[in-house]
């Protein structure tokens, strides 16, 4: 019986490609820059690996997301070629964006009808902080925060699963990850948690072509979060 | 203006004593054991402090408080002379006790009208699985899950209340440390946070003389949560 379900948030559970555009669109018009503000958002997503990868690979000690966040956003804008000088608190505030995505329309509903039998918590590479003011932002119903933060690791290290699973007081197989990304749950699975795919086919815009399918024979596949909780509610009632 | 309020749980938030007893009560009848339930819990609770001065000394690393409360479990037991063998299973459960304990009247419609303007976080030294199941059963909104665990030390050592300011993401004179205990708000002051006393003069049972009120100027002094929320939208509409 799952005991708890954990999250993969960007692009699992918020629509960070169009939250980021947006906010760029008033950054943008604040500036009089004319950009592509869907380009920029894919740009500034596309360091976010990288950066990661310096921390995991050892190079660099563990930083919080947020100050990923805050350089790749700097080397963005100089990318862009937006050489005015931006205040820094302008600059913070925009690096802030990431706290203020909007939901998929099924995750509020979803996790709420979820969190009635389980505890919820994201299993994120984003920070305790960046998680919290998110959830405040998008009505995320967490009941913990768990992830990088916890871990001072980045996933797919086995750490980070492994550390919000025991955060719980859990074993792996009492907790389910869910993700869109089939490489997340490689990941997770090998640690031995459950596995939950929940495809985001527009998560990286019209034209999408990965993760539009389960690359494995996940426990469940569910077309949404409130999909996923009918799946996990037929369940218990054929244990019960 | 205040951006986050945290706050301590075992007395503050809910009332561990009735909590205890009740479930020493079922566990004794379970066993045949004739002994005062409130006596237990107090002798359980007492050994909480020591056992957590052993972790602050140095003298042993972290351990999360869920080890401390089963090692104190079996000491308790032995004490009250129940020498009868107990499943290791039971044990383990009844150990759990301190997830299973009732808010006070105010907890929940307090913290949920706090809410509406403050990230909230328990900054207790409860471990981030034992505040989960906690908050679950009792109902406890909280936005995230702040304390000993994430600093791995005890409070109220400084670490752990500026491990949960900055987890958020905030500077401590933005954060308000709530509790009904004058130690905890002086160690918080200490490291800049702000500070809300709120009495619990049942904590202790019928015959308590301690924290019946508060002993410096604390920042908000307020009956219940429900008083504490409005004091904090006064402030804000003072500001506004």
């Amino acid at each position: 019986m799952i005991k708890a379900l954990i999250f993969d948030v960007f692009g699992t559970v918020v629509d960070w490609r169009t939250g980021i555009a947006q906010q760029t669109a008033a950054f943008f018009k604040r500036h009089g820059i004319r950009a592509d503000t869907n380009s920029f958002a894919d740009a500034w997503r596309a360091k976010y690996q990288p950066a990661m990868e310096r921390v995991r690979s050892g190079d660099r000690g563990y930083v919080p997301l947020d100050v990923l966040h805050r350089e790749n956003l700097e080397e963005v804008l100089a990318e862009f070629g937006i050489a005015k000088p931006i205040e820094p608190s302008e600059l913070a505030e925009f690096s802030r964006a990431w706290e203020k995505l909007p939901p998929w329309s099924d995750s509020v509903s979803g996790l709420t009808r979820l969190k009635e039998h389980h505890a919820i918590a994201p299993c994120s590479n984003g920070s305790i902080a960046l998680m919290t003011w998110l959830a405040k932002y998008a009505g995320l119903p967490w009941d913990a925060i768990l992830g990088a933060d916890i871990a001072q690791a980045y996933k797919p290290q086995p750490e980070v699963y492994l550390r919000s699973v025991s955060a719980l007081g859990l074993a792996p197989r009492d907790v389910m990850m869910v993700a869109a990304h089939n490489r997340d749950l490689f990941a997770a699975r090998e640690q031995g948690l459950r596995t939950g795919f929940v495809p985001r086919p527009h998560e990286l815009g019209p034209g999408q072509t990965t993760n539009l399918a389960p690359e494995s024979d996940w426990d469940v596949v569910a077309v949404d979060f409130n999909d996923l909780a009918r799946h996990l509610e037929d369940r218990r009632a054929i244990k019960n």
